[in-house]
C-alpha cells in the first residue's frame, strides 16, 4: 500500500513542510488562508498526519467496549470512571454503550464487534439469558464485571469478575436472622436473571434453611421490565406489592441500595417507621445508603477493585487469547440504623 | 491508494466471497477452522470489511468528545445516556472524558483535539475560570452543556445551553421567603466558578434584595476542593460548617439535589428535623430529591431536553461552523415535603 507524505502535500500547497505542519498542529503562526488551503488538501489526499496509513488503522482499532445494563445505577457510573481511567491510560479508547432492559446484551455485543473493529468488551451488568451459545460467537475476549456464576462457554476468551454473591447475599440475610427476624420478604431482580439476581436468591435461601425458616416463595418478588432495573422506583412498586399482599413481615432484604431507598419510601408512605415497624436491607454499598435518613445496612462491593481487576483481565486476555479463571471479591456487611432487633 | 478486497482475502484463503463474507459477519454456518484462517488473512492484509480504506479513515474521525466534571452527580449520567443514544444514532463515536476538579477543562479539550481527531466538543458542567482567551484556542465547535453565563469569544465557533440560573436560583429562594423564612442559608459551588455556581449565588442575592432582606455573605457557604464537588459529602461538610458558624438559620437552599442529601444528613444528626426545625431545598430535579424522606423541594432540569438540544447545536456548528445564540430552558419548582412554613 502506498501513502501519502507530509512531503508531497507540502508540495500539492506549495508551501514548506513546516507550515503544513503548523496548520496540522493548530500553531498560531499561520494564515487563515493558507491553514484552509492545506487542510483540505490533508482531507482530499486522506493525508494521515504522522502516521502511515497501516499506523492508522492500528491506532484506530485500539478499542474495548463497555457494554452497561441498568444505567441510572449509580453503582456503574462509579465504575465506568475507573474503567475510563485504566483504558485511556493504556492508549486505548473506550466504547461506552448502554443496554436497554429489552435488548439482550450478547446480541448488542456480536453486532458492535461487526460494526466496530474492537479489541474487547466489558459487560458490566446483565442478565446473560441463554448465554452459552452467544457467547460462543464472541471473537474477541470479554469479561463480565459483576456478573458471577457464568459458564465461560470453550471456544471463547472471557472470564467473570464479581463478589460471591450468593454468599454475600446470604450474609446479609444471616445478620437479619440474627437479629431476631423470622420474616424476610426479598426484593428481588428481574425473575429470568441467571445471574447476579439468582445468586442473590439463592443465597437468601441457604440462609433461612440454615436458621430453620421455610422458605415461602410468595415472599420474593421480583423486578417489573415496565420499570427501570435496580432503580428506586422498581423498589418502591416491589415494597407496595408486598405490602398489598396481607404477608406478614418484619425485615425486608433489598436486591440493591437503590432498591432499598425506594422501598422505604413506600413503608414512609403507609406511615410505617424504619426499622422499628420494619428493617430494611440493601445491596452494593453506595454512598447514598450511607447519607439515607436512617442509614443503611448494605454489602459493600469492592468497586474500584473489581473495575481494576476487569481491565487487567482483559488486557491479559487480549494478549494470551485464553480464558482466565473466575475471581471473586469479598464483600463487607456494614451495619447500620436501617436494621434493628425485632 | 491501492487497497484490498474482498475478492482479493477469498483467492488468498482459497475460499469464495461469500464464505468470506460469513467469516466477517460471524454467521454461524461457516466452520471454525475456515472463520480462524480467514479472520487470520484479513488481519495480515490489513483488510477492511465492506469499504475502502479512504471510508474507512473517515469513519474513525467522527469522534465528538465529551469531557464531563464532577462525575458522581448522577445529573450527568442521565444526560451522557441521551448524548450517547444520540451522537451513535448519527453515525458518530463519543470519546468520554472525565475531568478533575484540580483539571482546568478547557486546557484538557486543547490537549484532546491534539490527540484525537475530534470533530466537536461538549463540556458537562465545569467552571470556566478565565475562559476567554482559551475557549478561543478551541478550533473544533463546542457546546458548554448546562453552562450558562459564559460569552462564547469571536474566533472560536460554540454555544452555552442551560436553564437560566440566575432566575431560577432566585425562584426557588423567593418560594422559601413566601413561606416567611428570613434567615436563609445558601450552600453554594466552588468560591471560583464563573459559571453556574456565580449565577445561582446572584440569583439568591436578587430574591433577598427583592424581599427587604439584608445579603448577609457569612451565609453563603462554598465547597471546598478536598471533597467531590456537588457530592453528597460536600453538602454535608457545608451544613456542619454553617452549624458551627452560630448562625441564625430557618432554611437551607442548596446548589444541588445531592448537596441538599448531604446537608440534610448533617441536620438529622444534630437532632433536627425537617422542616419544622429547618427547611432544606435542593437543585437539579433529580429522582433522589423525590425518594429521600423528607422529599425535598428542589427545581427540575429539563435534563433530556437540554442533552438533545446540545446535541443539535453541535452537529449545526459542525455544518456551519458558525456559533449559535446561547439557549435558556426553563426549570420547574417542585415545592415537596422539606420545606414549610416557619
Amino acid at each position: 500500500m502506498s501513502s501519502i507524505t507530509i512531503k508531497d502535500i507540502a508540495k500539492i500547497c506549495d508551501v514548506g513542510v513546516t507550515t503544513v505542519s503548523r496548520a496540522i498542529n493548530n500553531h498560531p503562526d499561520i494564515n487563515a488562508e493558507t491553514k484552509q488551503k492545506i487542510m483540505d488538501v490533508i482531507k482530499e489526499y486522506n493525508y494521515v498526519p504522522n502516521n502511515s496509513a497501516r499506523n492508522l488503522k492500528r491506532t484506530d482499532t485500539k478499542t474495548i467496549a463497555i457494554l452497561v445494563k441498568a444505567v441510572d445505577n449509580p453503582f456503574f457510573s462509579k465504575m465506568i470512571r475507573v474503567f475510563e481511567k485504566n483504558i485511556h491510560g493504556r492508549g486505548y479508547n473506550f466504547f461506552l454503550q448502554h443496554v436497554d432492559e429489552q435488548q439482550d446484551e450478547i446480541s448488542v455485543a456480536l453486532q458492535l464487534e461487526k460494526e466496530k473493529k474492537l479489541k474487547g468488551i466489558v459487560f458490566l451488568g446483565g442478565r446473560f439469558l441463554n448465554n452459552e451459545e452467544k457467547l460462543k460467537m464472541l471473537s474477541v475476549p470479554y469479561v463480565l464485571s459483576t456478573v458471577g456464576g457464568i459458564k465461560i462457554p470453550d471456544g471463547s476468551v472471557g472470564t467473570c469478575i464479581s463478589v460471591d454473591d450468593r454468599k454475600e447475599s446470604e450474609k446479609i440475610v444471616d445478620y437479619l436472622c440474627e437479629l431476631g427476624h423470622k420474616d424476610i420478604a426479598f426484593l428481588a431482580a428481574m425473575a429470568d436473571d441467571e445471574a447476579v439476581g439468582k445468586l442473590r436468591v439463592q443465597g437468601y435461601c441457604d440462609s433461612l434453611e440454615k436458621h430453620g425458616l421455610t422458605f415461602d416463595k410468595d415472599m420474593v418478588f421480583y423486578m417489573d421490565e415496565k420499570f427501570e432495573p435496580y432503580s428506586m422506583k422498581t423498589g418502591y412498586e416491589m415494597a407496595k406489592q408486598l405490602m398489598g399482599s396481607g404477608k406478614k413481615f418484619t425485615a425486608i432484604v433489598c436486591v440493591s441500595d437503590m432498591v432499598a431507598i425506594g422501598a422505604s419510601k413506600a413503608l414512609f408512605e403507609r406511615g410505617k417507621k424504619i426499622p422499628q415497624d420494619c428493617s430494611v436491607a440493601g445491596f452494593d454499598g453506595m454512598s447514598q445508603s450511607y447519607y439515607y435518613e436512617p442509614s443503611i445496612t448494605t454489602i459493600k462491593q469492592p468497586l474500584d477493585e473489581m473495575a481494576e481487576a476487569s481491565v487487567e483481565a482483559i488486557f491479559t486476555m487480549m494478549e494470551t487469547n485464553k480464558s482466565i479463571d473466575s475471581m471473586l471479591f469479598k464483600g463487607e456487611l456494614l451495619k447500620r440504623k436501617s436494621t434493628d432487633r425485632i
